[in-house]
């Protein structure tokens, strides 16, 4: 203890090798304790180093392999990160895995992850990657498939090959909910704003599914008018709801497929001079802190994400790379937790077509509006 | 190529270490190239290991130690902490490191990392750490400094002891900007929802003193009743606006010291039926997304965090554990971002203790109210 720290001193491997007629490269594969030498050498090498009294310099690095597991994020600066990024990272405490960001994806123009990370990943090695949001390519998928990297998609954009672990929100049933919550409270006259129209997951296609489903099993025709796509941006769905509302007939609800598009639906009312819910009601997606910060906070259908994280993570510890089990997606129940961005609709008495019948005869005075 | 992946066969190492007479453990030190070992000792396991054909297993792990820097954050799932990790891996990215994520610290009531972690990060190995936000004990500066382990904190929540590094936002400045920008508007009852009271840093006191010097310089009197402290929370934010608005005399304006507690006020004054900026005048400090968010979007004072951390990880590779230059603390310029939530007081031509002078001879009938 009281030992004062020393630099090491002595003769440099290179000297080493020099004495023991050796390379360099054969000199440090002794001392690294390398199997791949020659017993003779060996010998000789190790008789040097003592004779010189080599003394090989501490390393900093870890003494053993660090069991890591890799999450790759399109960013990290939004609260659907934030939640996957926290999920992700009490399951890998749990199972005592240390967490490793990157969000190359975002360097990357395709949505995959770049090629100097792939490189990187596996010269390091790791426990396996946790791809958040992914678009991944074929390129990728047979990059990894020929590293022998466990993965697990969370949420994928794109679809992923055969026996590839996804992990997911029960995105159609969740919409369900969502409209059928609208219905329940009277409104027919019902808008969504979807995700990628182009787009089978992450929300897109498969959250106005379930908004079509809802319809049809209430007998409510489908407005083509009233199907719109935001693309999950704030600032399209501000677009998007204007449009509604100029419509001959506009809704009295919107089905926003994401939180950040029910924000963008907020935004354009507000700037109408249309008042949440009194004028229109709005169901978000998600459940991301944001619906709880807008007035009035949003009813939403909430995805699990920080257990969509953590199931990922499980899986991911179960996989071994070669034998995927086939049918390996989960699918997480979602909920729709109820807050104070819907009511009934103003005109809920309202045979459609008739709107004077939506006065009720015991509020004097409102038939004399226009 | 064609040769197959074979399992490593031969002696295990245990029986090497019985067959040269040592403990697993020097048989182990001498595989792995230690130099602890007497040259007699190393000399005999060295024999033994090539007579019996021991081969060493294969490592998957990492063939060189990575470079990782790590970032310990009290939760994950907050805006704040999102903008620093995009902050901190961006210029990760481009000195080519590796980020490893922990939210180590809110598994510790006492605000610092916990043992075990140290411990980890001990045995592993680490180009250093950013602490956000943390609140470390002598006890963590001691074992850090004992372990020549190079860290730099981001807006420390408490003093760091003198020389380790530190990045924070000016405060104090950015706060006077903000008053200053609401005593330029007409406003003269403004008050201040301050951090937490106790702390000179993370913008408890620091925030609050911003305020007082820009109401002094301005020749306001600072009434005490106007100064109240929600810790940086939106729930205890509400119930101090609620407080603020029940006075004989209510402010006209409120700096609230982060865009949550601004949040907090927005929620409390919704409650309350009045409306931001036309009844009462509201200004953040952070700049998170949550600002954009409201409505009507919150004039505050930007707090660059992803140059902050970006900036610490410079620092922290500069930083060798050892000889920290002192006074290197950075404190970087934020600015006044206006919004929609600011605008004069509604009786801003009122001379103080006569509303009637606020109204306007142009305003018929509005003379009448009360």
């Amino acid at each position: 203890m009281t030992r004062p720290v020393q630099r090491p001193a002595g003769p440099t491997l290179a000297v080493v090798a020099r004495a023991a007629s050796v390379s360099i490269a054969t000199a440090s594969k002794v001392v690294n304790g390398r199997a791949d030498v020659a017993p003779d050498t060996r010998r000789r090498v190790t008789e040097t180093l003592d004779a010189l009294g080599y003394v090989r310099r501490p390393r900093l690095a870890p003494q053993r392999p660090p069991s890591v597991v890799d999450v790759v994020l399109r960013s990290l600066d939004d609260t659907w990160s934030g939640a996957v990024l926290r999920g992700v990272e009490e399951a890998a405490h749990e199972a005592g895995l240390e967490v490793m960001i990157s969000a190359g994806l975002a360097r990357n123009r395709g949505g995959g992850p770049a090629r100097g990370w792939l490189d990187r990943l596996a010269s390091r090695g790791t426990s396996g990657v946790l791809f958040n949001r992914a678009g991944l390519t074929p390129a990728h998928h047979a990059w990894l498939a020929q590293h022998r990297i466990p993965y697990v998609m969370i949420d994928p954009v794109a679809d992923p090959p055969p026996g590839v672990p996804a992990v997911r929100a029960a995105d159609e049933r969740g919409a369900r909910g969502a409209v059928e919550h609208l219905l329940a409270l009277g409104h027919v006259r019902i808008a969504v704003l979807g995700g990628d129209r182009r787009r089978r997951y992450g929300g897109g296609a498969a959250r106005v599914a379930g908004y079509r489903a809802a319809l049809a099993a209430a007998g409510v025709r489908e407005r083509p008018e009233y199907v719109r796509y935001a693309e999950f941006s704030t600032d399209l769905a501000r677009e998007r709801t204007r449009e509604l509302f100029a419509l001959a007939e506009p809704p009295t609800a919107v089905f926003a497929c994401s939180d950040p598009t029910a924000l963008g639906v907020y935004q354009a009312l507000d700037g109408l001079g249309l008042r949440v819910p009194r004028d229109v009601s709005v169901v978000g997606f998600d459940d991301l802190p944001e619906a709880r910060w807008v007035t009035p906070a949003l009813t939403t259908v909430r995805q699990p994400l920080r257990e969509m994280a953590g199931t990922a993570l499980r899986r991911l510890l179960r996989t071994d790379g070669e034998r995927v089990p086939p049918g390996a997606e989960a699918e997480l129940p979602t909920r729709l937790v109820e807050r104070g961005s819907t009511a009934p609709p103003r005109d809920a008495f309202a045979c459609p077509g008739s709107r004077t019948a939506a006065v009720s005869p015991n509020e004097p005075g409102s038939g004399t509006g226009p």
